[in-house]
């Protein structure tokens, strides 16, 4: 079971941004986030998009422009993330997938019962506390 | 974040061998059950002969041969089944995707602590009780 390219990206994106001594001022660039994850940089204009658009971080255009954290990252808890970034809440595929017992179904309720749990436990942690990574540190260091 | 379309035939595939009167007696075809939820009958022979070597269900060959369960099925729980059929307990692509992290990342550590969380909830399930669905039930005493 994986999360989404698009949630990958995304949680890399802010943790780099978290990362950053001054992450709800400092820009960064959409660019350099690509070339440090060596993600395609299309990809992660659309995940910067939607991160904007939730309110997880500000985009400011010109020279100086970039991204930044719209929100402090010990207030960012990582289940948030995923709750907009994936794409269902669904991990099993009853719609596109016609199924006899749709509707009725013991084992989907299973199913969204682990999901749950999957997501509660990421509440426990903040993005403040993922980016606090040795060795993202180390690069963010090396490039400031 | 969706289980594999295999893990899914597999549960689908077991619950319907347990929702049965004698899940360990009597036999159903692969055919069968192809037909019943309406997926591909050379994916279901995949998944069949991986559960059978799992040692989930038992085959047999030639007339009146088919599958049955190998165990109860109130000793089968839901994690165990995708603990075989999911492709890898990560949830994150670390390995085909590098990244600067890799190995020292805080992230896939909360995602790995989500992950047990949720095989561990579907741990609380055992397929005996998934497979009383009551839809299924239905499907079965019309088919027998």
């Amino acid at each position: 079971m994986t999360i989404t390219r698009f949630s990958d990206l995304a949680l890399r994106l802010l943790m780099y941004l978290g990362s950053r001594a001054e992450p709800m001022q400092a820009t960064v660039t959409v660019r350099e986030v690509a070339e440090l994850f060596n993600v395609p940089y299309t990809h992660l204009v659309k995940v910067a998009h939607q991160l904007g658009q939730q309110g997880f971080l500000i985009t400011t255009k010109g020279v100086g422009g970039g991204l930044r954290l719209a929100r402090p990252a010990d207030s960012i808890r990582l289940g948030d993330i995923l709750r907009i970034t994936e794409p269902s809440d669904a991990v099993i595929d009853c719609v596109t997938q016609p199924c006899p017992l749709a509707g009725a179904c013991l084992l989907k309720g299973a199913l969204d019962s682990a999901y749950a749990a999957f997501l509660d436990t990421l509440d426990r942690y903040t993005l403040a506390e993922v980016a606090r990574t040795p060795r993202l540190q180390k690069l963010v260091s090396i490039k400031a």
